[in-house]
Order: C-alpha cells, then structure tokens, then sequence
C-alpha cells in the first residue's frame, strides 16, 4: 500500500516527539492529524510541515473525552481518508514520593496515559479490521518494566499501558493490526528539557531519530512484526 | 516480634482465598480483620473462627472510596490495634473482546483491582513506616506479566498494581515495610469455580496452600525478604 | 511424606549458604548429604550437626565431572537413601571486563554454574520421576536476570542455569518434581564477604534466613508451587 | 559514516536468514563477509551477490575454534578493511526431553550458539572501541526469553547468550557500540523449513524481512539505540 494513500493519527502533539513524528511521517507520505489540548503549537508545525509540501491537521481535543476523541477522529476521516495508523503517546511524567500523590493524581494520570489509548484505539481499530491493516504504536518508558521508588502513579500508569499493548497486539496481530510498544529509556532533548538540571544534549535521545524507529515500526512486513523494542542513547546507564 | 500483637487486614474476603488467609492468619496468632462489600459471609467466617479461639473482625466496607476505606481502617485499629499486615486482593476477572469492553468497565476494574491498593497503603503506611516494621501483600496474576487477548482491561489493571507494588517496595523496603506481589498463575479451588466447566481439583490451586505462602512472606526476615513469586499447581502449563 | 524418610543433597557447601541448608534441613529432619570440592568443612559441619543429633553426611566430588557425580549420589543412595531433594548452588562471581575474561574462563564458570546443574538434575531426575516425588532447587543471583556491565560471563552462566529452571519446571513439574530458582540479590552475610571492603552486616542476606525460604519451597503444596522467587535485604537498592 | 567505507561479518550463513542478511547488507553498500561451516553454499551466493555488484566474500570457518575465526577475520580485514558489524546468529535447534539430552550435547550446543558469539565479539571489540564505532547483533529467539519443556539445552543456550548481549551492551554502548539482540519468535520461511509438516508461507517470518530490521538496527542513530527487539509473523500466537 502506498504511504501517500494513508494516514497517520499522533495522539499528544508538542514540540519534541510529537513533532518529530508529524515531520518525519508527512515526509515520508502520511497524511497526519496531530491532537493537543490546544492548537497554538500544532497550527505553527502545520504552517511548517505544509509550506514543506507535507499535509498536517492539527486539532485540539480532550484525549480522555470519548466524545471528543471520536468528533476529532471523525474529522480527520473526513478531511485526510481512514485512519490507519495511530500512535498514542501522550502521558506526564509524576516523580514524588507515594503518600504525597493524591488519588485524583492516580486517575489523572491514568487517563491520560492509559485511558486515552483505550478510546483512540477503540475509535480506529474497527476499521483497521475492516481492511486487515493498520499499526497503534504506544510510547512506553522504563517505567513500564521497572517500578522505580516515587514512581508509584507513573509507572502503574506505564505497567497498565504495556499491559494494554500486548493484549491488542494478541488480539489484533491476527487480524492484520500491527500493535507494538516502544520502551524508552532517557530523556528526549527538547525545548522543555534542555532546560533541565543537569541535561545536556550528548545524553539525551533526538526525538527524529526516535521518530525514524516509529516509522519503521509502520512499514515493517507483516511477516516479521515487532511487538516491543526499547530506546536509549548510547551512554545511558541501564 | 511476637504475632500475638499484631493485626493483619485482608481486604477482599469472599470464600476462597479470603476465607484461607483469615483462618491461616487467625491460626498463626494474628488478629485478623477481613473487609468485603457486604457482611453475611463474613459473619459466617466470624463464627467459625471465633468459635475456634481467632479473633476475627468482619466489616463491609467499598474498598474503592477512599473515606469508607479511612473509617474501617479506624475501627480496626481502635478494635484490634495497629495494622501491621495489608493484604489485597480484591479484583475481578473480566474476559472479553476489546471491543466489547466500555470504557467504564476499564474504569472499574482498575478502581477495584488497583486504586483500592493505592488507597489501603496510603491508609496503613504512615504508622508502618513510624514503627519501622509492617507487610503489604499484592495478589496479582498471570495477567500481570502477560497481557493475553480478550483480557486487556484484566492484564492493564493487574499490570499496573505490579508496577505499584515494585514501587512501593523499592521506597518503603528500606524503611522497614517489605511489600510483595504474589503471581497465582491458575484456578483457585473455591466454591464458585468448582462449578466451572472442565475445571477439576487436582488442576487447581488449594487457597490453604496459598495462604501459607502468605504467611511466610508476612513471617520473612528482613534480611532476605521476596519482593515477587509465582503459585501454580504442579499439572499447569505455563 | 515425613521428612525423616527424606534425603537432601547440597551441592555445593562451603561456609555461608551452603552450610546453612545444611543445618535447616538437618533440622527439619532430613538426611543430608553435602557436596564440595574437598572434606575439610564438610567434616566439621558433620561434627557440629551429628552431634546436635541431625544427619550429614559430607562427601568431596567435582561437580563438573559426571562421573564421580555419579559415585557420590550412589553413595549417598546407598548410605542415606533415595534422594529426593537436590539443591544446586555451585557457582563463582567473575566480574571482569570482557575483553579480559578468556574464553577458558567463560568455560569454567559455564561448567561449575550450568553443566554440574545438568548433571545433577540427570542423575537424581528419574528416581524422582519413579516416586513422582521430589525437588529441584537451583540458585540463581540477580545476574541470571540482568547482564551488567563486567558480568559477560557470570551473567551468562546465571542465565543459562535459570532457562534450565524454567525447562525443567515445565517438563517435570507434571510429573512430581517441584523445580525451583532462587534468585538471591545481594551480598550473603558469610566469612568470607565480611571481609569484603563496604560489606556491613545489616546490608546483607543472612544465610539461614535463606535457607528458611529454600526449606519452604521444598515443602510447599503441589498445588501451589513457587517456580521462581527472589531474596533481598530491606535495605538493598534493586 | 558512508555504509561504502563498512564491513560487516555475518556469522553463520546458510540459505535462510544468513544469506538474507548478506543480500541485503551488500545492496546497502556494506561489503560483507560470510562465516560458515563449508563454502559451497556461500560461494553461489558470492557469484549472485557480486554479480548484481555487491561485494560478498564466503569463507569456511570453525566459530567455535578461537584460532580460526581470528584467522578468517584477519583475511577480511585484509581484504574487506576493519569490521564495523558483526553478526552472530549461528545455533542450532535442539529439542528432546531433558534425559535424552547427552551433556556433549549441551556442551556442542552452548559452543555453537554463545562461545562463539564471544570469540566473534573479543576479536572485533577492540578495534570498534578504538574507533568508538560498531555493531554487534546477536540472533535470539523465543527460547532466550523462556525454557520450554524439551527445550533445556536450546534454552540454556540462548538464555546465555541474552545475557551476554545485555552485558556488552552495557559495557560497550557508552564505548560507541551497538550491540542489540534480536528475538525471533517463530519459523524462518527457508528452503529448509518449508518441507517441516504443518509450516506453510503465511505462518512464517520472511528471512528478507528480518534482515530490513537488523539493518535499521545497524544505522540507528547513537542517540536512540535499540537493545532488544522481537520480531514475529503477524499471525503467531505468543
């Protein structure tokens, strides 16, 4: 199937990965619909991607809003063709110390992790059956493996979402959808974390070349399907 | 420190493994409260084992609001004394095509199987850690490690209370609390599932066996404490 | 089964761990026998627990050879009875870069960590297998489930012995045979570690609190069998 | 790094997933050399890979001899220039029940599937170190993840060599090489396999396919490496 035929569904758009992803697969023939809470950052990468010849719709939409989800999905139907192929990898990282995350800091946290992922990939996989093709790639961290102290809401949150991935990817492989979970393992270098104690560029991972993985990942034959890799800079202790 | 003093809590009490580890607890010394939603079984379970010189205290409580959980919890400590042990192991097996599973049963199957854990640790820790000394147990699945097909809202919630217990056994080990995560891997031999079609005895799990397990996680030196074991019957494939 | 009409062979036994399965299965009633490169220790472990009324029988042997395996176990059937426990914790940490460990040293360790295993398990298997009764132990450390840098070939070795494990559990669970793996994390409080430079007691395993977790797994219920746990201090970083 | 510069070793080439790799790493432009037991295969390779313009050289060579495959790789480097990648997939499928399994037999087993993997990985480390540039790729398979039953000597081995790859990884990533294991779960489509009852086209891993991955694994950029991955038709259960 030709690439320019297709399109691609980024679920958590900002600069660093998200727009790694949005670049690196408009470029590579994908029409992208890339979703935020906001479209300042997303009509600004449009602007870009576009004037390069590429075809990028941001929109703004609640991930953890079923609703929502499904009125943006809807568009992006309508406007760029069937959906077929949706990476979700929205998610915020919570660092502290177990009896001082609240409940309601589980849950949020939940939802945006995990809950918007079931809603994205209940929103697009009938489809994908339908024409026994498609990929959901989840972005996972080390987190999903290794419940590292202070790590109690994020990591239960990443455990949930890797959980989720391989029993789609069990479920839905058969039936021509190509799941997978994508560990990684550092910090990505973006505008946001450069200013990071500590951080510097050497150490971190380059959101393009996290991207080239993903894309990848998509174009892999369905012969030999990778269901889960992991992602690290070269010096990262691990 | 010897068990007369100490007070274990098992939330989650139905005949099964409930019912084991508050015999199995009683009989090893230990004051036991067993919290479930209703109480007629637990009243039941009171008899037997008060009758038998335990001291069991049955109380209904919705382990998944926070505030009934903080009043049970209260009572407990007021009747029996400081919890020492927290066990959880209240779920619920759902097994269903992923298209078929509502977002709300995600919803409730993770406040059941995970957020109620969050909430009984948040409760007990605080005087756990203040003594230095205390057990939390976990009782997790198969499901927790594999994320099967038609199981992902089981596998995502037993996978994220996995991460939870690594977490909070790699932050409140050193201070004195061993947390453990208990992987039953099969059928446990209990009133409902010997109705189960193609299940016999001999392929499952006695909960009297588990149960001692239980106990000797509780009863470990903490110089060689199990963070994570696996139960199965001798005949199960795996 | 009674323990009395039970016989243990340690293989593997030297001051620390070895000689603490020894006495706690001594004192749980088995007869034992212990297997070392040479008698020196062993005689004065046979002292100490012969004269606390316990059974030991202390028999020198290269693990790695087959055939005086083979003599030993003959032996010990003839004078202490049919073997129905076999623990094997032979091995030696080799940390080294890799570009330093020659490939005689990747052989050695093999042998003492993985083929003495094999041997062992050959030997005593089909007796098992007759009375469909009996248990496999095996020690592994944290490296069977992490290759760190400058453990090439420890890590290897401890890999190896904990797919063996995990074969093993599986064909011969069925059959009777509880097989199990130790995973011990941490530095075993012995008289040789204590002279080991930032090694303090309170950070250590201590051998018999391991042993009392080896003695429960060799009694466990087969309906509910550990195939894999791990040991640490409370106080250990994982 | 032009791929023109490069040199790559495939470590045991047969028709399947070694000729594969040579393709394809010779149509990227990498000049490879194939290690194997005898020549007549990798010479009908040669003439169709140098006929189409690659440059491929066949040699005949022992890998678990330490003497011989430092001579072959002295005649690549002679030939070839320096090695860049080095791939060692080279094992053997055993799969007997356990005491059917002679220790010669474990013996041949590990020196085939992880001796030579070391041998292969001291000879080209230091050179790769030195120009802090490299690839080291490791073929696993299910069984390096998992002991079946009947499995214990494939597992053994390819546990071992999992947790060499890991080891290296983390002792010679933060040095500038990669070094990833890849985990093949299924059946290779290969002139071999294809006469296997019961293995048809559709249920197998393409050895084309497998080998695009392992030549994105070799050209990922350094800050975003992959360590692991699995690789399995679309329709494989796991």
């Amino acid at each position: 199937m030709s690439n320019e035929n297709q399109v691609a569904v980024i679920a958590g758009v900002g600069p660093g990965l998200g727009a790694s992803l949005c670049r690196t697969l408009t470029g590579a023939g994908y029409r992208v619909a890339g979703l935020a809470r906001g479209t300042a950052y997303g009509e600004q990468l449009a602007s870009e991607i576009n004037a390069a010849g590429g075809r990028f719709l941001p929109l703004a939409c609640d991930l953890t809003d079923a609703r929502a989800l499904d009125e943006s999905i809807t568009r992006i139907e309508r406007e760029l063709g069937p959906v077929s192929v949706y990476v979700h990898h929205a998610s915020q990282l919570v660092m502290n110390p177990f009896l001082e995350i609240a409940p309601d800091e589980f849950e949020s946290l939940w939802r945006i992790t995990f809950l918007a992922a079931v809603l994205g990939a209940q929103r697009v996989l009938p489809n994908m059956v339908k024409q026994q093709h498609g990929a959901l790639l989840f972005t996972g961290a080390t987190a999903a493996l290794r419940g590292g102290a202070r790590f109690a809401a994020f990591a239960s949150a990443k455990f949930a979402l890797r959980g989720l991935a391989q029993s789609l990817a069990r479920e839905f492989g058969p039936q021509g959808v190509h799941v997978a979970h994508v560990v990684i393992d550092g910090i990505i270098w973006t505008e946001r974390t450069r200013g990071f104690p500590g951080v510097t560029e050497d150490k971190c991972l380059q959101p393009d070349a996290i991207a080239q993985t993903y894309l990848q990942l998509i174009q892999q034959d369905p012969s030999a399907w990778t269901q889960e890799l992991d992602l690290r800079p070269s010096v990262e202790k691990f």
